[in-house]
């Protein structure tokens, strides 16, 4: 994908509850010296993606993840690569929806996510809803 | 800015109430063929933020222009390059919004933008709300 190879996107961990994807600075930085807000926004909605997309290839499910929408809050700026964390949202479990998509070939999630800067602070938040389906062939 | 040269983004059109940017497919394609998320949302985000600040420098002000938060709604897949239109919400006048920074060296406002597909189906809708700084030198 050539935007993510423009982002130098790495992934940088995951386990079974959160993934987390990386991405330099330099590549993402905006005239104000700090990190661009569609790339914080990218960084943040492909880490929740990739969680999603690699709990159903774990559980042995073929799989297209799309994400249906999004809300990002920018809180302060970033002057440091950028680091983003996504996990599953409160109020589901990681059964429930894998149990849906192996009944149904569908399934839905709500996602969260959010950078910090190496001190700590929040950055920005991100929540997000997914739909994954069987593929068509 | 790195990101958006990557995106190969150009300005395609503006006048005092909406402005449009545009950015090839090949440039933000993921991996189904059709446009990458990270990259509607940057567009759509990019030309509110150009539109504003291109407003209040029309208006003789020195501003920085800052993305305070968005929601997005991926409604359908854009199998084409991106074309991106962003004006001020309903709700708001310009004369408003030019006016509070002429007055206090800060305005906020909030921003809308859309990109639709060749045949007009909307693909994606974006709302977020902005504010302008005068710069602190």
């Amino acid at each position: 994908m050539p935007p993510v190879q423009a982002m130098q996107l790495r992934l940088a961990g995951f386990d079974a509850d959160a993934l987390c994807l990386a991405a330099p600075l330099a590549a993402n930085v905006n005239d104000k010296g700090c990190a661009f807000g569609g790339s914080l926004t990218s960084v943040m909605t492909l880490a929740a993606w990739a969680l999603l997309s690699m709990r159903l290839e774990d559980a042995g499910h073929r799989a297209d993840v799309y994400v249906q929408d999004s809300s990002v809050r920018y809180l302060a700026p970033l002057y440091g690569d950028l680091h983003a964390r996504a996990w599953l949202e409160d109020g589901q479990t990681w059964n429930e929806v894998l149990d849906a998509f192996a009944a149904k070939g569908k399934s839905r999630a709500r996602m969260v996510a959010e950078i910090r800067d190496p001190t700590g602070t929040l950055c920005c938040t991100f929540s997000g809803r997914f739909v994954a389906l069987a593929p068509r062939d």
